[in-house]
C-alpha cells in the first residue's frame, strides 16, 4: 500500500498513521518529497482497507497495490490450474461443454435430457434440485429427489454432474451426490456457504454475482481457497446493468481479465446471461474465442413448458449444433473439445495431442460416483 | 396477465397458448383485432412468467399486470403496517434513528457506543456480531460472544437491538439474543435464510441487495412474509452504479416507489450508501425529507482504528447533531423523531400526538428481553 | 500524481518515465523503498493520464492525486460561486424554484404556466424551444418561435428565463433571447457547444450526463469555466442503473459531493430524475435537506395532451404545494426560498438577512431582457 | 401499442384514451374482458409514448409493440444493408479491419502507421483529426491539418479513411477529405449532428453512446435514415458499468441482438471497450465470433508517448497477428477476412466465392478520393 498525504499533514500527522500500521505488525518507508509525503508500507496489508487509512487526518489517498487475494492469484501459482472432475479437466487445452436442464423436473425429461447432452458433445450434465426462486411462489425444485434423479442420469451417461448448493446444511447431501458443487450468483458473498464448500473435497463451480467486480469474485473464490478447497472453477454468467434487451450483460471481457488475476479456470454461462435462446450460440462462440475455459448451458425437451428458465433453454436437438460450432472456434484458436467424439460413444478419447507445458491435473483419487 | 400475438400468429398458436394457460388453471379471454389476437389471463398468474409465454411460437409480448408479489402489496393491504420492537413503532408518524457501531469489538467500546446513541436520541442498537466480510482475512465478528455483548448494552441503555444473521443455522440464536434481525445486501436472495427469518417471530430488518431492482427486493420480503412474518422492515442502502465518489449510489427515490407499492415500512442507511463520514448527515437529511420512516447509523468512539467500516462511521459526539438535524427535517413534514426527549431520560415520552387514522401497532407482547 | 513500479521495474524502467515527464516539463522525486521505487510527480499534471503512465514497461500503479479540473476546483476558489441571473441569485443563501413547460407548445400555454409559476412561488422560468428527441418522429420543438414565446412570457411575469441550447450555431440566438443558457444531459459533452457557451457572457446551467460520472461533469464544467464563463449552474438530473422503477435514478449524494469539491452551485431535476409526477415533490423535498442551491421542475396546464414529459409534468396548481413544502425543508437547514412571497406580488422581498460571510454576487450588469 | 385499463377504470376513462388517439389519427379496438378494458392501438404509434398513456386516468399499462424505429427496423428491409466504402464493403460476408492511431499527431506518425495498417491486413485506415476530449487541457487534435494528413495517408495506401466529425458545421469539411464519417459515443444523441451526417452521402460509423441502450441506439440511426442516409454502420464501443477491471464493459451480446433488430452492418471497437492493449485480441476475435462485421482498433508506433489512449493502442508490429487471428476466426464460422492477401500488395483479391443470396452493394460512385 501507499499512502499519500495532503498538502497540510502535519508531523503528527504522519506519526499517527505510521504508529497505527507499526503497531499492526507492518513496515512503513516515509519519503518526503517537494511538495507531500508518502508513505510506503510492506508487509501483509491484507488486512488494511485503504478507505480506513484514507479516513486518517491529513492522509489525500491510500491506493492498494497488491490484489486483496492471495491464494487466488497468479503471482501465488503462475501455472494454470486444471481441475479435475471425474477425469473431465477443466482449464487445460480442451474446453468443454456442460449441459442439462435448468430444473430437475422429473426423472424422465431428466434422463432424456442427459442422453441429449451425451450424444451432442457435452463433456459433464448441470441441473438443479435446489433452485434460488426471486419469488416464493415459484417452483423451487425436487430437492434431495433432484439429487438421486441426477445420480441415476449420471449413472447411465456417464457424465459427471454439477449441480447448485444453496446452504450450508445441504453441502454434505450434495456433496453425497454430486460431482461439482455450484454456488449460484446471488450466493456469491454467501460467505457461510463459501467456507463450507471450501472444507469439503468435491470441485466448486463459482458464479459471479450479477453486481460483483472482478476482485469480488475472486475474493469470494478466496474464501474457498483459504479453507482448504484449491478445486475452484469460476463461472461468468452475466452482470446487471442498464440494458433490457439481454436479461443481463454477459461481461466477456472479464474472462481475458480473469485469466491475467488468477490461475484459476473460468467458463461462461451465455443462457443466463442472455435471457435468450437465439443469443446462446453466438455468445458461446464468442466466449471461447475469447479463451473460456468451457460453457454452460441448459436444455429441455421442451422449453414450452420448462418449470424454470425455458426461454433460454436450448432444445435438445440443438446441442450437437452448437458443439460442432464450439469445435470450429476452439480449433481456430488452438484448442480442443472434449470429448472429441461424441457420437454416442461412451469412450472419451483425447483428442489434444497434450502439449509439454501442460499442469498434471490435480488428483482426485476419492471422488465418489465416477 | 395480457398476451399481444405477433401478425404471423397462427390459430394453431393461439391454441397451444390457451391450451397451456388453462391446464394451470388460469382463465383466458381472447380478443381478434384488426391486426393482432390478443390474449388476458385471468386468475393468478404469479407461477407463470412473462418471458416463458414470450417464448412460445407467435408471441409477440407478455406483460405481467399484477405485482409478483401478494401479501407486500398495497392492493392487499391498504393501511401503513407498523412494526413494533419492544415498544419503539417503526412505520408510523414517528421516526426512528438507529446507531451503534458496524461490528461489536469489545465489551468496553460497545457499551461506549450504546450509551452515546441513548443520549444522543438513537430509539435502537444496531451491532454486527456476525460480520460479513468480501476477504476472508478480514475481521469475521465476535459471534455468540459478540451477541451477549450486545444483549448486556441493552440492559444497560433499554435500547433494543438489530443485528445481523448470515445463515439459517444462525437464526435461533440470533434471535434469542436481538430484538430485530438484519438480513444484509448481499443476503437479500438467500432464500433459505429468509425462509427461517420467516419461520420465527422476531422482526426483521431486510436489506436491499446492492444489486436489486424494487421488484426483487419486494418479492424478498414476500418470502418472510409468505413464512408467517409479517414484521419486516426494509431497508435502502445503495445500489452499485458507475459512480466511484461514493461506495454505492443511495437510492432515496427508492423510499417514495417503496411507499407507493407496499405497507412496509422502509428505513435507509446513509452510512453503507455512501461510504463517507461527511455525507452521512446530508443523505440522512434528505431520506427523512423523502418520506424514511427511519435512519440506521454506524458510530465508533474511535472511527479511525476501527476494526470495519471505519471511514463511513460517525464520531460519537456526532450522533446527538445528526438527531436534532433529523428533528427539523421531520417537524417540516408533519413528523417528529422518537423518543423526543433523548437527554439522558430513561423514559421515551410519545412526542407525537397520534392521529386518527393512524394504523394501531401489532402486538408483540412475548417478545423476550425488552 | 504519485506513480509506483513493480517489483520487477529496472533502473532503465524508472529513466523511461523520469525522462518522458521530466521532457513534458514536470518535475518528478524518486523514493527507493524496501520493496518498490515510487515516483512523485510535481507541476501541472492534467495532461497526463494515469493510464498512459500505467502502460509503461515496470509501472504498477499511477494514481491522480488533483483532480483533473482546476478553475472548478473549491482548492481554487473557496468561496461559493453565487450565479446572478436578472437578480435571481444561484448558490447564495436562498433556495430557487425554477418552473415551467417542457417543450413550449404555443404563446397561450407558456403563459398560463407562467403565470402559474410566478403566482406558485417560483423564480425563474423554463421552457424548451429546441428540443432534443430520442426519436426523429417526435416533436422537436418550435425554436426561434419559441425563443419569441418565452421572451413575452419574461415580459409578462418578470420571471428571468432558461432554456436549452443545442448546437454551437445556435447559441448567438438563444442567448439573444433568454437569460441562462441550459446544455442538456445529452450533450454534456458536446466539447463544440460547452466552448461557445464558454465564449459568451450569460449563465450556464449545466445538466449532468445520465452516464457522467462527477469527475467527467466538473471536467465538462471546466470546459466553460477555461473558455471565460464563470457563471456555470451545475444541475443534477438522474443517472441510468439498472432500476427500472424510475426513468433515471437521481442521485442526490452527488449534492453534497459536488459541494465539496467545487465553489459551483447545484441544483437538481426531480421530474427528469425519476420520470414520474407523483415523485417529483418528495425528490424536491429530499434535494433540499441534501443541500441543493435549487430545484427545477417540469409544469403543464394539461399534463395529459403535453407535447413532451407530460407524466412527469406537475399540474399548475401542485406548484404552489411544493413551492410551500420546499419553504418547510428550506427553514429546516437554516435557508429560506426566494422570491419570499410569491401571492401575486412582483416586487421581490428578501427574506434571508444576509450573513456577513456571503459572498457578493457577481455584477452582471448588462444582461438583456430583465 | 397495446393499452390496459385498471381494474377500476371507468367508461369516462376508457372514452378519454380513445377520444385522444383518435384525434391523432390513430385506430382503436376496445375489447372488454372479465375483469378489465384492453385497448389495441392500430396506425403509426410512434408518436404516441407509452409514458404519456399510462398517465391517463384509469390506465394501468401501455405497452409498445412495434419498434420507435422503423427505417432501421428488420421488418422494414429485411435483408442486410451492405455499406460500400470506397470498395470496401461492411456488412456482406467478409469481415474488415479498420486500423489507424487515435489522435493524427503528426504526417510522419501517421503514414508510418497507414503503411503498417495496409501491410497489416487493414481494410480501411481510422485516425481522429477532431478530437472529444474530457478535459480542456488535453490535446485537441490537428483539425484540419489533421485532415489533410488522413487524405495524404489514403493517397499513399489507398485505404479509404475513417474520421470523427464533431459538430454540424464540421461536416461540410470533413465529408470533403474522409471516406466514412464518425459519429463518437458521447455524440450519439447529438441530433443536430444526426441531421447533418443524414442531409450528407458518405456512409455514416455511429458509435453506441457508453450508457445508450440498444433502442436509443437504432433511434439514433434512424435520424440518419430520416434525413436521408442510408449507409450507416454501426459500433458497439464498450458500456458503462460498475466494473472497474476495464475502462468500458464490451456489449458483445449487443452484436447478435443487433443482428436480428436492424438490417444495418455492426462492427466493435475492442479498444475503447476495454481500454487494455492486452485485452484487444481476445475481444476481436471474440467479437467476429459473435457475428460482427468488422472491428476497429487503435494502433501507434510507440504508444508509450501517444497524445491520446495509447493505453488501449496496439504496436505497428501487434496489427498483422491480430489480422491473422481473425482470419481464423473468421474461417471458422464461414466468413473470411477483407482483404484476403494484405502480404503488401496493393491489389485486394475477393476471397470469399459471394453466394447467391448477398445482397448487391449499394453504388457510391461519387465518392470523392477513392
Amino acid at each position: 500500500m501507499v499512502i499519500v498525504m495532503n498538502d497540510r499533514a502535519t508531523d503528527k500527522d504522519v506519526e499517527l498513521v505510521t504508529g497505527n500500521l507499526t503497531r499492526m505488525g507492518l513496515g512503513v518507508h516515509v519519503s518526503r518529497g517537494a511538495e507531500r509525503v508518502i508513505i510506503g508500507v510492506i508487509g501483509d496489508v491484507r488486512k488494511v482497507s485503504p478507505e480506513i487509512v484514507e479516513s486518517y487526518p491529513g492522509v489525500e489517498r491510500a491506493v492498494r497495490i497488491l490484489e486483496p487475494y492471495k491464494l487466488a492469484s497468479r503471482k501465488v501459482r503462475s501455472t494454470p490450474t486444471v481441475v479435475d472432475c471425474c477425469g473431465v479437466q477443466v482449464g487445460g487445452r480442451e474446453v468443454v461443454l456442460i449441459a442439462g436442464p435448468c430444473s430437475v423436473e422429473n426423472l424422465s425429461m431428466t434422463l432424456e435430457t442427459a442422453r441429449a447432452a451425451r450424444s451432442g458433445g457435452a463433456a459433464m450434465l448441470r441441473g438443479g434440485a435446489f433452485k434460488p426462486r426471486s419469488s416464493p411462489y415459484s417452483f423451487q425444485g425436487l430437492g434431495l429427489e433432484g439429487l438421486e434423479i441426477l445420480a441415476q442420469a449420471r449413472g447411465e451417461t456417464d457424465l459427471p454432474v454439477v449441480t447448485e448448493v444453496m446452504a450450508p446444511e445441504q453441502v454434505e447431501i450434495v456433496a453425497a451426490h454430486a460431482d461439482m458443487l455450484q454456488i449460484g450468483a446471488r450466493n456469491m458473498q454467501n460467505f457461510n456457504l463459501l467456507q463450507e464448500v471450501g472444507r469439503q473435497r468435491k470441485p466448486v463451480m463459482l458464479k459471479r454475482g450479477m453486481m460483483a467486480s472482478v476482485d469480488e469474485w475472486l475474493q469470494a473464490a478466496e474464501y474457498v481457497l483459504a479453507y482448504g478447497n484449491m478445486q475452484v472453477v469460476l463461472c461468468e454468467r452475466g452482470i446487471r446493468t442498464f440494458e433490457t434487451q439481454t436479461r443481463f450483460t454477459l461481461d466477456l471481457s472479464a474472462v481475458p481479465v480473469v485469466k491475467k488475476l488468477t490461475h484459476l479456470p473460468v467458463i461462461v454461462d451465455p443462457c443466463h446471461g442472455t435471457g435468450k435462446r437465439d443469443l446462446v450460440a453466438p455468445m458461446a462462440m464468442a466466449a471461447v474465442a475469447a479463451g473460456a475455459d468451457g460453457i454452460i448451458i441448459e436444455a429441455h425437451p421442451d422449453p414450452e413448458t420448462a418449470l424454470s428458465d425455458g426461454p433460454q433453454s436450448l432444445r435438445l436437438e440443438q446441442i450437437s449444433g452448437l458443439s460442432a460450432s464450439l469445435s470450429h472456434i476452439a480449433a481456430a484458436i488452438g484448442r480442443c473439445m472434449h470429448p472429441a467424439l461424441p457420437q454416442g460413444s461412451l469412450s472419451r478419447p483425447q483428442a489434444c495431442p497434450k502439449p509439454a507445458q501442460m499442469v498434471a491435473p490435480t488428483q482426485d483419487s476419492g471422488v465418489r460416483g465416477c
